[in-house]
Parts: C-alpha cells; sequence; structure tokens
C-alpha cells in the first residue's frame, strides 16, 4: 500500500510500504477513507522533534473495518469508525479511570514499528477499545466525514483544555493559539457553557472561525498589547480560564499573564519552551492552576459524538485544504507556510 | 512597644518602635499573645529576599483587642482575635470568592510601613474582614492557644495545599517537606478523607509528628531513591496528590516525579527555584497538574476553627521550641539551623 513517510526534515514522501495485517487476536485493520495533518506533525517536519528516516506519519484518521482478530468482538468488517490518536487497551488503571493516554499497553501512531494515518490501511492494536464505531450513513456525507475526523484529535484536545481551563458557565475563557486546537478550545469552551470567549489571533479567515464557534471578542494584538486588551475586556482582572494551545514560551507566558487571579490554565500544546513561559512566581501570588497535557480523546469520544452527529457542534470548518494521498508533502507545506490551517487528506 | 525589626542577613533585633494607634475607621489595634517564625521569614533571614533595613517581620499571631476604629463592628475591645497572614478587605471581587490574598486593598504583616506579629502590638486594617474572634477562655488554655495560632498560617497553607493537590478519600498522598506546613499538609490530607499518606523527611522528630497527624508510610530517602521508594509503595505509580511544601528545584522535581499519571502537586511552598523543577514536558505526557499558591487562609478559618476547638484536628505539636519576645533572634537561630521545627513567642 501507499503511505506517508518522514526522511529527514522538510522531506516528506508517499512511498510503498507494506499491507497491514492482523497480528494480534485484537487487532483490525482499518481502510482510512479520511486522516489529516497536525499542528503537532509540524515539529517532525521542522526537525523540531526528532523521527527515524523512513518512520510512518499521521495519527488522525477514520475508516471502514477491513479485517479483525479472533478476539475482536465490538467492530467488524465493514463498519465505520473513527481512531483517536493514540491506541489503549481498555482495561488498565488508567484506562479504566479515562486517562487513556497512559495505557500501560498504549503508543502512538506513527512510533516506529507501527502504522500512521496518512496512508491507505493502519493495523489498529485493541481494536475493541481503541476504535468507536459510527454510523455507516456518514460515510456518504463529506462534511460530517470531516466533523467526525476532529474526534481523533483536535476537537477532544480542545475539550481536554477548555475542562482543564475550567470553562464553565458564568467564566471568560481566553485562548491562546489560533490553529485547529485553540478554535475547536472555543467550540468546546462555548459548548460547555461559557458566557464570554476570547479568541487571541491576527488572521481574520482564523479569527472568522473563532467567531463562528462561539468567540465573543478577538484580540488581535500579540505579546505586551494582547495582555493589555484582554485585561480591558475583563475589568483589569484577566480571565478565569485560558486555553492554551501553542506549546512556546512565548504562549505560555502570555497564557498566565491573561489569567485571572485563582483561575487556571488548560494547557494542551506540546510543550516546545512552554515551560519557560511559565513564571512559578507570578502563579503563586496569583494562585493560577495549571492543568491538561496529552488528551485522553478515546474517552471523550462517547460524550462529543452524539454533539457532532446531532449538529450541536460542527468542527468541519478547521479544515480548509483536502489534498489526495499523493498530495500530503503539500499538504504540509502548505500548513508550515500557514497558508492552510489544517489539510484532510482523502483517499 | 518593642518589636523585632531586620536589619541585613542574619540580623534581627527586637527594638523599640512606635506604638501602634488606630488610624482608619476600619483598624483595630491588637495586642498580640503568641505570634510566631515562618519557614518563609527564613528566606528573609538568609537574605534570599530583599527586606529594608528596620523592616518589621511575622506574619502569624493572635491576641486580644485592644482599640477599634469607628467603623469596626465585628469584633471589640478585649475580643481573643486570630489573624491571618494577610489582610483583606472581605468587599471587592476576590474577596467574595474566597481568594482573600489577592484582596484588591490587601497587604502583608510586616510589609514597609505595617507592623509585624513578631512585636507587642499590631495595627490591623480591615479589622472585620481580617480578624476571626476566639472563645474567650482560649487565652487560658496553652496548648489550644498554639493549636489556633497555626491557623493563621501553617494549618491553613497545608489545607490549600491539600486541597489543590485533590486529597480526598480514596487516593494516596505524598508530602514533599517535612517543616511545619508540609506537616499540616499531612493533618489536612486526613482530614479530607486520604486514605494513604506518604511523608518524606529524614528527621525521626519530624517524620514522628508527621504519623502522629495522619501518615501512614515515611519515606526517609531522598532524590532519586526517594522517588524509588514512593513508586515502591504505590505499584510503580505515584501518588495521586502530591504537597508540595518546600519550594525548591530539588523538592518540585521530586514532587513531580512521584506524582501518579493524572494526578495532581498542590504547591504552597514559597517559589526559589521551584519552577526550574517543574519539568513541562513530563506533566504534559502524564497530565500532572499544578493547583496552589499563596494561601487564602482567611477563607479557611472558620471551616478549620471548629475542628481545632473540638479537638479533631490538633496542629499545636508543629510548636517544638517557645521564645519570649527578646529571644526572637535566637528563636531565627535555631530555625535557620534546624534545631528547632517551629518557633512560637509568646509575649
Amino acid at each position: 500500500m501507499r503511505a506517508t513517510t518522514i526522511h529527514a526534515p522538510f522531506d516528506m514522501r508517499v512511498a510503498d510500504v507494506p499491507d497491514p495485517v492482523v497480528r494480534n487476536p485484537g487487532d483490525a485493520v482499518v481502510r482510512v477513507l479520511r486522516s489529516c495533518i497536525c499542528g503537532s506533525d509540524l515539529w517532525a517536519y521542522r526537525g523540531e522533534s526528532a523521527r527515524r528516516a523512513g518512520q510512518r506519519i499521521g495519527h488522525e484518521f477514520l475508516g471502514i473495518v477491513e479485517e479483525t482478530g479472533a478476539e475482536v468482538t465490538g467492530v467488524g468488517r465493514g463498519d465505520l469508525v473513527v481512531a483517536p490518536f493514540m491506541w489503549s487497551d481498555g482495561v488498565c488503571d488508567y484506562c479504566r479511570e479515562g486517562l487513556t493516554t497512559s495505557c500501560e499497553h498504549g503508543g502512538f501512531w506513527g512510533s516506529v514499528g507501527s502504522d500512521g494515518g496518512q496512508g491507505e490501511a493502519v493495523r489498529v492494536p485493541f481494536a475493541d477499545a481503541t476504535l468507536v464505531a459510527l454510523p455507516a450513513e456518514a460515510a456518504s456525507d463529506d462534511r460530517l466525514l470531516a466533523a467526525l475526523l476532529t474526534l481523533s484529535d483536535v476537537m477532544g484536545t480542545g475539550h481536554h483544555a477548555a475542562l482543564g481551563a475550567g470553562a464553565r458557565a458564568g467564566v471568560t475563557v481566553a485562548v491562546v493559539g489560533d490553529g485547529a486546537v485553540g478554535l475547536c478550545g472555543v467550540l468546546a469552551a462555548k459548548r460547555l457553557g461559557a458566557d464570554r470567549i476570547i479568541a487571541l489571533g491576527r488572521h481574520e479567515a482564523r479569527t472568522d472561525i473563532a467567531r463562528r464557534f462561539g468567540a465573543t471578542d478577538v484580540v488581535a494584538e500579540r505579546g505586551d498589547a494582547a495582555v493589555d486588551a484582554v485585561r480591558e475586556l475583563t475589568r483589569g482582572q484577566g480571565a478565569h480560564a485560558v486555553v492554551e494551545a501553542v506549546g512556546t514560551e512565548q504562549s505560555m507566558r502570555t497564557a498566565v499573564s491573561i489569567t485571572r487571579d485563582g483561575g487556571a490554565i488548560g494547557f494542551v500544546g506540546v510543550p516546545h519552551g512552554s515551560g519557560t513561559g511559565l513564571d512559578l512566581s507570578v502563579m503563586f501570588d496569583r494562585n493560577i492552576a495549571l492543568r491538561g497535557g496529552v488528551a485522553p480523546v478515546r474517552t471523550y469520544i462517547p460524550e462529543l459524538l452524539p454533539d457532532v452527529l446531532d449538529g450541536t457542534i460542527d468542527p468541519s470548518p478547521v479544515f480548509d485544504l483536502t489534498v489526495g494521498l499523493e498530495g500530503v508533502p503539500d499538504g504540509y507545506k502548505a500548513m508550515d507556510e500557514r497558508t492552510a490551517l489544517k489539510v484532510m487528506v482523502a483517499n
């Protein structure tokens, strides 16, 4: 089959690789219908996260079950399914508590020896625990497929950030980061009942989506000016709940500065310098909490899925470019150069 | 009157200073019965926190109201009262939410221009909001006075840490720091229902108190060995709830390392390097939360006071040395050299 491989920074290829097969009785093989490129894939693309030459990539996909191992009972051949960005066994202490990302037997798509989502098919370990079945009729609805695909990562990650930040009725939420996760953080905050949502971002195409998703205010300034603008919108106090969806020193510094005393930062931006932006003395003096991390999106899918299916939330606008599998390298280039917000791969 | 003043690192004096008087209609003057020396006072003593020569010091005290301004109605002359370690106005947004440490008109005892607790008397701003009345009969009960004095800081701060860490029934709590705050963290965790409490500490006199306060296990190792020991006690997973009551790089590093995936660190050690010990990548991968800061102990006094009065909790054993006011410099020396755990000053 064909699948995306990464060879060096900025060197993405679509290559012939072995077809996936069922290896363990809990495995399934899923034929990918839709996958996408994640902002976090760009860390590998840019060489800031190490990859072995030829390693697969892509951790967001949905598709049709093609084959299942002898022990798989929850999904069967022909089912439309979505996969979260990590597999998990569903039975360890952490899985039972919902922290599937800490699963004792969990792993990442695209790690060495495993398939990546940006390919024709994927071997899925622990298929019963990992995959979530979707209504078959969704397969013929492009808009709905796009919305469902976000459940594999960005929508669940935005939800995790909003929960960590404490988004709820009666509070003001601010979102640092205008990528797909930040925008889904806006949508999640709105869904959780936040009264006021301030989106920080300079790109009008993105802030327009933020407004569609529920942002009541947009702050286009950066750095100190952004902090001043948020404080002006919040009687000088800052936001109760702040989503940090970037992971850099500057974004974390901004997040701390715009959080109201006693508030919380929900952080989901993969840390690339953000630790340095965390001023613990300021957080101490102002009782600012930090909660978040890699999002257990598998746990959130059953909660978010009905709202996506009935249209209560529609995260599909985060995709603004669609490529075929052979176009994946171009998709990376577009996201790296910020000419695309998020790229969908339609097989 | 006589009061403690700080002149340079390691240069504490007891000097003649002006008698406090009511300046504003909301003020009270409190004649101090008991005060104490805090671990955080040692940062000033050692020159690690800057002080102006002659500045007052001491932020924990209880005593008898001597005089009140025209607008004070909640406490009156002759009342036995305890003061939290900051004053607060009781009416601003933050005070109404219980975050009295972020009060818009709040301040610290011993800051420039204000009295400190380690003296004969203190002018208390916003007396109605700041002071909490105690039963008069407590004044003649030395043990109870000592226990009540901890409500001014260490007991409330330990409670804040335990809450931040998420101590509750069914969880394992670990406490980093065997000072008075760490020990009160043990007591608070026990009070909140924690099943298992692991105290980290090497000094037997202190770990004995930890056991009296509810610790079920004591880990005497330090650094990596301490981490291994806690993991061994917790099936390799770590503690759900970790109290960080020191504030150094090493203590925070230990706290992160012994927190279970999905758990939380309640941090109340005044940051002196602890930011560097916070490995955000580890916290991200393992979904470790950080909550805490300067404790709004004023808010906690009404909740903790009944339990102190009826003996449900007795934090008084944190005091192991009592000096008179003129003995305060010796008290600092004893705490700095760790020959005393916590020094009470009996006027």
